[in-house]
C-alpha cells in the first residue's frame, strides 16, 4: 500500500450541553446540563475523527489554542502533536476547566488537552486502516467491556421541575430501588454508590442493604475524599469483606495511605494520582492499592496504556474513571479497556444518567448486555457523528447559559450555606 | 479502507551466525561468530514481517514452541501473541539462551520470545499501511538516531587466525587509537568503553587517556559487574566530572544502590534492571539512575515503549543496549529511539565490530553518518531480506559449531584458569 498522508486540515471544537439529573456528591449536585466539547478532526484525505473532553470554559480556551497549532501534523505523529500543545500551552497559568468540580486539580493540563486530539487521531488511523482503534492499541483481549452500576444519591427532580423517571434516592431503601432498575435494565455485575453525601454511617447502612439486595455483586463506595483519615478508617474496617475497593475516602497521597495501613480492602483513586507526577510519591507511600484511569485527563488512549503497564509493574489494580460523557468517550474507554490486558475490574460510566436522544453520534452503535458493552469492530471508534444532533446539542450549550461546572454553586442556590470543604466527617 | 486480514500463515526461525572479532569482557571473549536468530511472519495477504533476536539453542527451542502457536493470529492483535506464547511458555522451566554470555540472568522469558515477532508484526502492519514502524510508535521525534561508540579491549585476532584489521586494544594508546579509528569512520559523538577487563587502575587510565584524546565526547564505562561496592564507589568518585554515566559496575540492585548513594555521577544499568518486576525494586533502593531498554529483552518496541514512560514517570534516564546484531536490529531499534522522546542518550551498537558483508538484509538502508543512523522512512522496519545472504549466514550457523554464546567458555581454551566470577576486583 502506497504511504498516503493524513494531515491534519481542519480542526472543529465545539462545545455541546446536555440534560443532567440531580445527582449528589460531596461538593453539591449535578446542574441541569452536563457540558461536553466535541473535537472533529479532518484530514486533507478526506478523513474526519472523533474526540471529545471537557466543555467547561477554560478548558474551551486551551483547546483552541491547541488547535490551532495542529494543522499539517500527519495523524499518526502524536508525538509531534502532544510536544506541539505542551509548547503552545507553555505559559498557560490557569487552572480548572476539568470538568470535575474541584475533586480533581492536580492533573495535568497538556494531557487533558491532548487527550480528544489523541482520539480523534486514532479513530482517523483506524479508518485508514480499515482496523477497529482497539486494534491500534494491540488488539482487544476481551470482546465485551463490564461497566458498573454506578449509584448516586439524588433528588427527585431539579428544583422547580417535574421529578424525573428515577425520583428520589436519599435512604437505602430508594438506593437499592435505584440499583435494582438500573441493574435490571443494563445487566451490570458491578455496584458503585457515590458517597460524600450523608453521614458515613447513613452511607456504610446504604452498602450494607445493598450488599443484601445484591449478594453477589462487588461493591464499591466513592465518598470523594469527604472523610477525615479517623473516619475512612473507621467505614473501611466496618466494610471489612464487604467492599471490592474503597475510592478516595480521604484526600491526598499520605492522608491515603494512613488509611490503607489500617482498612483491609484496596483503596482506589481518581483523585490522588490524576497526572503521571503523582505515581512515584503515591507508590513510594503505598497509598493507593487501584487506580482508575481515565483516559480524557492522562493524555488519551496510548498514555493510559503506559499508566496500565506502570500499574502492571507496580503491582497496582487498574479501573476506570468516568465523568458525565457521551457516545464517543464511550467508544474510546470501550477499545482502551478490551486491550487493556490488566484492567479487571468492571468500569465505571455515568451512562445510565443521560438521556438516551441526548447524543452527538449515530445511534445504536454501543449498546449494553449483561452490563457490557460489544467492542466495536468496525473501523476506527466505530462511531458516527449525527451532524444535526451535534448543532442541536451545541445550541442546547449556547442557550443554557452553564460556561463552567460548578456543583457546589448549584447546590448552594437550595442551600446556601452548604461548605463542601473536606474533611466534612 | 477494507478491513483486511493480515492473519499470519507461516513462521520461520532460521538461526544464523556471522563472523565476531576477540572482543573482551569481564566474563571472557567474544568467539569467532556470533548468533542471532531471524525470525519472517508470512500473512494470508502476502505481506512478510522481519524480527531478530538472540540464536542460543535454548532460546531457538523456545521460539519454535511460540511460533507454532502463532498461525491464524492478526498481526494487529499482539495482546494475543503475547498471550499466546506465555501460555506456551508456561512450563517452560529452563534458564539462558539469551545470547548474553551469563551477563543477564532475570529477564522475561516470555518477552524475550515475543519481542522478535512483536517486531515482525509492526513490520507487517507498516507494510500494510504504508507507514514505517516509527508511526506505529507514535511518529519518530528525531530523523537520525544517534549512536555511541562502543570500545573494546581485544586480541589482535582470533588465537590461531590473522590478526584482524582493528588489531590488538589491551592499553590505553592502543583504546585511542580504535576510538580514533572509529569515530573517524562513523562519526560518532559519544563514546562507552567495555571495561571488566583490566584491573580498575588500568580503566581508568584508560577513560583518562580517552577523555584527554576527546575531550568532547561523553563518556561511559561498563565493567558489567566486575566490580565490590568498594572498588565500584573508587572508580567512580576518581572519574568524577568525566563520566556522563557510570554502568554497571557491580552486580545486583542492592550493591548499585550503595554505590550510587556514593558516587558522583548516575549509574546506569542492563543487568540489575532487565525485566518489569525490576522496577519497583529498583526505584525503592534508588539503586539505578538511568535505565539502558533494549527491545530484545523488554518484550518488543511497544512494551520497550512502556519501559520509557515509566522512566519518564519515575524520573530515570533512558539509554538503549545492545549486543551483536544484524539490520534487522538495527532498524528496530532506530525506529524505537526515534520514536522515545525520552531517549535522550546516545545507543550502544556493535554495528561497527561486524563484517560489512555480513548481513540478512539487502544493503543500503542503513548508514551512518556523524554517529546517526537516519530513520528509514519507507513502509514497515524500512529493511529487505536477502535469501540469498540468509542462506549463507544459515550455512555458516550450521558450519561454526557454535550452539550457545559462552564467552568464558572460549576465553578458557587459552587461559584454563580463568575465572570470571564477579566481583573480580
Ligand atoms: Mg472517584
Ligand atoms: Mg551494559
Amino acid at each position: 500500500m502506497p504511504d498516503e498522508s493524513h494531515r491534519i486540515r481542519e480542526v472543529r471544537v465545539t462545545p455541546v450541553a446536555f440534560t443532567d439529573l440531580p445527582l449528589l456528591n460531596t461538593v453539591g449536585v449535578h446542574e441541569p446540563f452536563a457540558l461536553r466539547a466535541i473535537v472533529e478532526l479532518e484530514t486533507d484525505s478526506g478523513l474526519t475523527g472523533l474526540g471529545e473532553t471537557y466543555g467547561d470554559a477554560g478548558h474551551l480556551d486551551r483547546l483552541r489554542i491547541a488547535a490551532a497549532e495542529l494543522t499539517g501534523v500527519d495523524v499518526w505523529h502524536v508525538n509531534e502533536i502532544a510536544r506541539r500543545i505542551r509548547v503552545a500551552l507553555a505559559t498557560d497559568r490557569s487552572t480548572g476547566g476539568h470538568g470535575m468540580s474541584g475533586m480533581v486539580t492536580g492533573s495535568s493540563t497538556a494531557d487533558r488537552v491532548l487527550s480528544p486530539f489523541e482520539v480523534a487521531c486514532l479513530d482517523i488511523q483506524g479508518k485508514a486502516v480499515g482496523r477497529p482503534v482497539s486494534d491500534l492499541l494491540g488488539g482487544a483481549v476481551r470482546d465485551r467491556v463490564d461497566y458498573s452500576a454506578y449509584l448516586f444519591y439524588k433528588w427527585a427532580g431539579h428544583p422547580g421541575a417535574e421529578d424525573d423517571s428515577w425520583g428520589a434516592a436519599l435512604d437505602p431503601a430508594q438506593l437499592v430501588a435505584q440499583a435494582g432498575r438500573m441493574i435490571g435494565e443494563y445487566g451490570f455485575s458491578a455496584i458503585k454508590l457515590k458517597g460524600g453525601v450523608f453521614a458515613p454511617e447513613a452511607e456504610i447502612e446504604a452498602i450494607l442493604e445493598l450488599r443484601k439486595a445484591f449478594p453477589d455483586h462487588p461493591l464499591r463506595i466513592d465518598p470523594n475524599g469527604a472523610w477525615s483519615v479517623e473516619t475512612s478508617i473507621r467505614v473501611g474496617q466496618r466494610l471489612d469483606g464487604v467492599l471490592e475497593y474503597l475510592e478516595d475516602p480521604t484526600t491526598g497521597i499520605e492522608g491515603m495511605a494512613a488509611v490503607a495501613r489500617e482498612v483491609p480492602m484496596p483503596l482506589a483513586t481518581n483523585m490522588c494520582v490524576v497526572a503521571f507526577d503523582h505515581v512515584e510519591p503515591a507508590v513510594k507511600a503505598d497509598a493507593v492499592q487501584v487506580v482508575l484511569s481515565d483516559h480524557h485527563f492522562w493524555g488519551g488512549l496510548d498514555r493510559s496504556r503506559t499508566l496500565a503497564g506502570i500499574c502492571d509493574t507496580f503491582g497496582l489494580g487498574l479501573s476506570m474513571h468516568s465523568n458525565s460523557h457521551l457516545g464517543i468517550s464511550l467508544a474510546a474507554m470501550t477499545h482502551l479497556a478490551a486491550a487493556t490486558p490488566n484492567l479487571t475490574y468492571a468500569c465505571d460510566t455515568h451512562w445510565p444518567w443521560k438521556d438516551t436522544a441526548d447524543d452527538v453520534i449515530v445511534p445504536g452503535a454501543l449498546t449494553f448486555e449483561d452490563g457490557a458493552v460489544a467492542v466495536p469492530t468496525s473501523p476506527g471508534l466505530g462511531v458516527e457523528l449525527d451532524h444535526d444532533a451535534l448543532a442541536r446539542l451545541h445550541e442546547q450549550y449556547l442557550s443554557c447559559g452553564i460556561r463552567e461546572r460548578d456543583d457546589t454553586g448549584y447546590y448552594r442556590r437550595f442551600e446556601p450555606d452548604f461548605d463542601p470543604t473536606a474533611p466534612r466527617w
